[in-house]
């Protein structure tokens, strides 16, 4: 037995906890949660906590059950979910939010760990992401200087760690776990499956050993069990007797943007449904931040998948949005009431090559989602190059030319569709 | 066979190539060489090329052979190597020499295949590798900011490409060949085995195939035949005659500074030794830009050993030197007529816990190689924790604390040791 091993979490964590510490954690919803040590840490009684992970758990699930014990103070995180325990945290001033885009996050902990203090990144440009952060240009682009993380203590998860603590990973269980692996000042691991040098390929090993001092096995797996919230019921149904595009039908109109051969990523809600539709003979692979899927499937942590969109290799992004504004502007995050976190699609919309939006095109309430200028906060400025409503499909262009309404839905009527637009647009009808 | 595949090199590289562009080409010595590409660009007949490639190849091996050809007008690189031709065309100035630390190179090419158009690294700091470059302060850490790469081609090898073009690679030959291919606006991956979509696994792909554009097989590969230089012959039998310790004592007591379960990377030459003499009871790993090896072993790319290497996870080094100051100064990569480039030294020094020199005492002329100030290029300032001659250990703590004898070897008087060095010392002998 390799001297990093312990014979369990108490063992794992025994002096390393004190109040007011930095602990990362890793995971992605259900998927790399370190739950064994989580549940020691809440024995441990440990508070005044600042947690920095991709989101907080769930109620009674991995970070929620220490947001439930009173034990963060402040939680590091790109989006928080559905999570009754920490609304009412946050509402009641009792929990610090500090959101980071998922992209921008996962890097700064890939930088905290192989010493780099500080990069420069496009993403959150002219957004609230860049308040008090030092913006700097390059090549004619503007950049945000962010800074890299690190923590007194990372908690991790992988699916096989051997006795030298090299851990490797299945699927989207890497995500930011390597990643805070390396970022600890103490790293403790827990493994699903513990075995002997050499039962691992070196070739295949995600975090090296080197980075971790202890490692432990898992007695805690709730991810079957765990209380994810369903999805919300589509609103499918609320076309069905109106004029315009059903929800499929603009789905669709998205899909044929995509060339064959194209590698896009998708956001939650209907984009989803663009890759069920694809015109005939296109194929196209899939990107999200831990996996591509489609023609073979490849998995990666959130650094990777992150720099492969910030590096502009994804060509398209399919988003809902709140808000589409003439120019361009594109506000998807944050709506009064509404604090959930910009999880990655800042860093969708500054490194895709090409953005297309599905929405409706009006508000419950009648009000117009595309309008002369967003009053929300914007996810991205001048970022939206096609925009697909209910009603009609416009060209924006990133707002280097005039907003265009390039096809009209069936059964609408240009006057009704400028009566429902908040912006002026030219008409150039096929 | 899916799209992205074609039948040969030749058609691999067809429309791909033009005058005056720049070309990163992966491996490390002999590993991950991409030999077919390189020769159908030899082949194309492509001149004033601009190639960022971690060394320069052997005279008719990779690299070698495009400068043998006269179609290379700069070479970005870490190390040069034994390379005639290369030494030839660089003196004759008819070759343009640019050296970065390996560590920033990766680390550079990396931040250009992921959106960071720049970054900050300790590495380098007080040294030529500085000049021209921003110097700021994080921390109370001075840093240099360093760009991101990106080039018009990336020609890649690896072991096993599948037809969505993920790559796999095995051992060492990983190197800088994922980080490329992400860095390449267009990247063509040469692979010794190509395979059906799913006979990779994909948790154990390096290189996504969204990074890469076209795939060919490999048809040459003379790693095997390879005109690598063989190691100079030692110098061991020059103490055998003197006062002093042998090379092999000078060793252990260089492996004497490992605890058990360190971490530890060494210089080339007699750095080596030191895991060949660790003391009773000592097992160590040896971390290296691509591996570590002892307890199991991990493979990775360069980025990752580097940011290892950089983010303070290695606990010593062991390095060689030219001069080493009595304020930790240390010069082991440039001397007059000896222009090799920086390989990953000035990273060791930048981000090592621990640093440990083993030199001989004096020069063959007999000048001091201990002294005062250093006279060559340095390669870290204050960075020298220990440091073992052939005629005593030396104490010097990066600067912080004066320069301090703490061991003599058998038959060397203080008299005779302060004749031979060039800077003042305390004693302390244990």
């Amino acid at each position: 037995v390799g001297r990093k091993i312990q014979a369990s979490a108490v063992e794992a964590l025994a002096g390393l906890l004190f109040d007011g510490m930095t602990i990362m954690a890793g995971g992605l919803g259900q998927a790399g949660v370190p739950e064994t040590l989580i549940a020691q840490v809440r024995a441990s009684g440990v508070k005044d906590l600042t947690v920095i992970s991709n989101n907080g758990g769930l109620d009674g699930f991995g970070l929620g059950t220490l947001l439930a014990g009173g034990q963060i103070k402040k939680l590091v995180c790109s989006y928080v979910g559905e999570n009754r325990i920490l609304e009412q945290l946050y509402r009641s001033g009792e929990l610090e939010l500090e959101f980071a885009p998922q992209g921008t996050l996962a890097e700064r902990i890939r930088a905290g760990g192989a010493g780099i203090p500080a990069f420069f990144t496009r993403t959150g440009v002219d957004t609230l992401a860049a308040e008090g952060k030092e913006l700097r240009e390059f090549d004619g682009q503007r950049y945000l200087m962010e800074r890299g993380l690190t923590c007194d203590l990372a908690i991790v998860k992988a699916c096989t760690g051997d006795h030298a603590a090299n851990l490797a990973f299945r699927q989207g269980a890497q995500n930011f776990n390597p990643l805070m692996a390396a970022a600890g000042r103490v790293t403790v691991a827990e493994v699903e499956r513990l075995v002997a040098v050499g039962e691992l390929d070196p070739d295949q090993i995600h975090a090296p050993g080197i980075y971790v001092d202890r490692v432990c096995e898992s007695t805690l797996d709730t991810t079957g069990a765990a209380p994810y919230p369903a999805p919300r019921p589509a609103a499918a149904a609320r076309f069905g007797q109106r004029a315009g595009w059903t929800r499929d039908q603009m789905a669709a109109r998205a899909a044929a943007e995509l060339g064959d051969g194209a590698y896009v990523n998708r956001g939650v809600g209907l984009p989803m449904r663009v890759a069920e539709i694809l015109p005939p003979g296109v194929s196209v692979s899939l990107q999200t931040a831990n996996s591509l899927q489609g023609e073979g499937a490849a998995y990666f942590n959130s650094a990777e998948g992150f720099g492969m969109i910030r590096g502009g290799h994804v060509d398209l992004a399919v988003l809902g949005a709140m808000q589409v504004a003439a120019n361009g502007d594109l506000a998807n995050w944050m709506a009064p009431g509404l604090v959930k976190g910009m999880g990655g699609a800042m860093d969708l919309v500054a490194g895709v090559r090409r953005v297309v939006v599905l929405m409706e095109h009006v508000e419950k309430s009648g009000a117009p989602k595309l309008v002369e200028a967003c009053t929300l906060p914007l996810t991205g400025a001048r970022v939206v190059d096609l925009l697909v409503t209910d009603l009609g499909v416009f060209r924006l262009d990133r707002g280097l030319r005039p907003l265009t309404l390039v096809e009209l839905a069936p059964g609408v009527t240009l006057d009704e569709l400028r009566a429902k637009t908040g912006a002026a647009f030219e008409v150039a009808l096929g």
